[in-house]
């Protein structure tokens, strides 16, 4: 029950990263607004990837920061990296061990860019290549599936972003993180009875917008990882130009959707979905009209501003996950051929 | 048979491209040299996105540029789009009508940077928000899934950075891009006959690393649309970060691998998939031994430099997706619920 048991320890850690990681993410930002920073790139794979999503878009819209994702690859094996001129670069990683990861820090170094990491251990070669490092404090993650360490990642991006506008009033709001946690927790057993619904699907789509794009792609990822159904995430405009073919009764639509400004375009597409293609419909959202319209609901804490859902929505797919794989027979674990620290080159 | 018409008049399209294209494409390399460019943001959904992936390969490895993909609901619906400042902007579609990819040209030209389009239709709304245009001269295309334009789209990001870098042997190189179409579309009953051997898929992974994730990508799309299949299409270093767990023996893993620097980790972990998980491997290669370390095999026309593999790979990858849409008695040219153009916000 390892996984079960670092799933609940969240509201502890995220609230340990609240009271403990202030002064290293305000020296952080101090730092940053000392460089010329154009643009940001994160070098992050598997869950960090998604955590780099949400970064993407936040600090897009609170910092009007350009993010990019790196491609590691360039930095490696083809030995031909581009040019970082004027560039922040930012790694995430929870063990801060893969080789290709660390190679794009250390080629910022070269390049005489800024470069910090984010990591669950301060002591790890990518922590080593950075300049500055914000910690996790996540305490030790023995679960292969990333639980903890992601939603620590996630405040850890929120914290850097109000920090870096010095906006009090988003780090007021970030420190009810811990209570959201806690509020998606108690709300195992309703989270538990939907996927038990969902027990026999083996593919899905799961859909997503600005800051729950992240949500999306780390809620397919965690239904590949412990429960081996085949799900494709999508923004869900790019679902509309193309994909939207696989929808049909038997095909399962996820539709991460809470109250702003792209709950009504997820809501509307999901309506179709049910009533066009005769797809069931799963919606995440704590706005009643968007659960009213979907077949199965998740229903999100209210009163909370979008940019902070996917923190409390990232509880509700893990709880959703690991009942899935229980209800799969399978174990949720230890996934089948995974170990936890993934060294790609 | 439209699509089959559109797969099939590649060679001529993309001749075309090249003798017509060439002074377009040369003003607006010297346009570009002409303003400080620090990083690339790329605009485009669906099949065009797959073309971006190709870009920030090619662009950062030929051209030395960071290249990162726009986020679109920052331009519109949440109404407070970044800083673009050091930026060339890029928009790619092949209708040039998606409002959400205007939006990100005409912020561009708010904030005073260069931006310039690549569509099919030189007159359309995002080629009038663009400074210059690279027309792709594809002809029109009818059919709902995108064929021509997409092989045309890669040629003229490939144009693009032979003309940015000067790259006489590069441009030279590119001369053969017709006849790599040709000589893929002659293996055509080959790739058929893979195909029809992968009839009962309806799940499946797609591989792909460097230039080739883009090819990846866009097998996984053309298998979702025309075929239905759930394909997940991966970096295959992400997708040994977690989702290799669902790789057994009735999950086939398509890889794309032509020669180059990324070739040999790609077929490691082929030939793990099919060893250790009894997973069916198809890969897509001009290498004889990553050829043969696979269950099937599609070959791409050998001695052409990795860079340009992706345009041939494309040609091979459509085959396969109209040969197994009929052999799953479906009709490749009107995929259920799909429209020719997609108009998101």
């Amino acid at each position: 029950m390892t996984l079960e048991a670092e799933i609940h320890e969240q509201p502890v850690a995220l609230a340990r990263l609240l009271a403990e990681g202030g002064p290293e993410v305000t020296a952080l930002a101090s730092w940053v607004r000392g460089h010329e920073v154009r643009y940001v790139v994160i070098a992050a794979r598997g869950t960090s990837d998604n955590a780099a999503r949400y970064a993407k878009y936040l600090w897009g819209e609170r910092n009007r920061l350009t993010v990019g994702l790196a491609a590691p690859s360039l930095f490696g094996p083809y030995g031909s990296p581009p040019s970082l001129e004027g560039s922040l670069v930012v790694g995430i990683s929870q063990s801060g061990r893969s080789p290709d990861l660390v190679a794009v820090l250390e080629e910022a170094r070269r390049q005489g860019r800024p470069a910090f990491a984010v990591t669950n251990d301060p002591a790890s070669p990518l922590a080593r290549a950075a300049d500055a490092v914000l910690d996790l404090r996540a305490g030790p993650e023995r679960a292969v599936a990333a639980t903890k360490t992601y939603t620590a990642e996630l405040l850890a991006i929120a914290l850097f972003s109000a920090a870096l506008a010095e906006d009090r009033r988003m780090l007021h709001e970030l420190n009810r993180v811990p209570d959201l946690a806690e509020a998606m927790l108690a709300r195992a057993h309703q989270v538990e009875d939907v996927a038990e619904a969902h027990r026999e699907i083996d593919r899905c789509a799961v859909l997503g917008r600005g800051f729950n794009l992240a949500t999306a792609f780390e809620w397919a990822l965690k239904l590949q990882e412990l429960c081996y159904v085949a799900a494709l995430a999508f923004s869900s405009a790019d679902f509309e130009h193309g994909p939207i073919a696989l929808a049909e009764p038997g095909f399962s639509v996820f539709a991460v959707a809470p109250d702003g400004p792209l709950r009504a375009s997820v809501q509307d597409l999901t309506a179709r979905l049910r009533s066009r293609h005769g797809a069931p419909v799963l919606a995440m959202s704590d706005h009643p009209e968007t659960l009213a319209a979907a077949t199965f609901g998740i229903r999100l804490p209210g009163s909370m501003p979008e940019w902070e859902s996917p923190i409390a929505a990232a509880v509700g797919v893990q709880l959703f996950c690991a009942a899935l794989s229980r209800s799969k027979s399978l174990d949720p674990d230890t996934p089948r051929t995974l170990r936890k620290v993934t060294r790609t080159r």
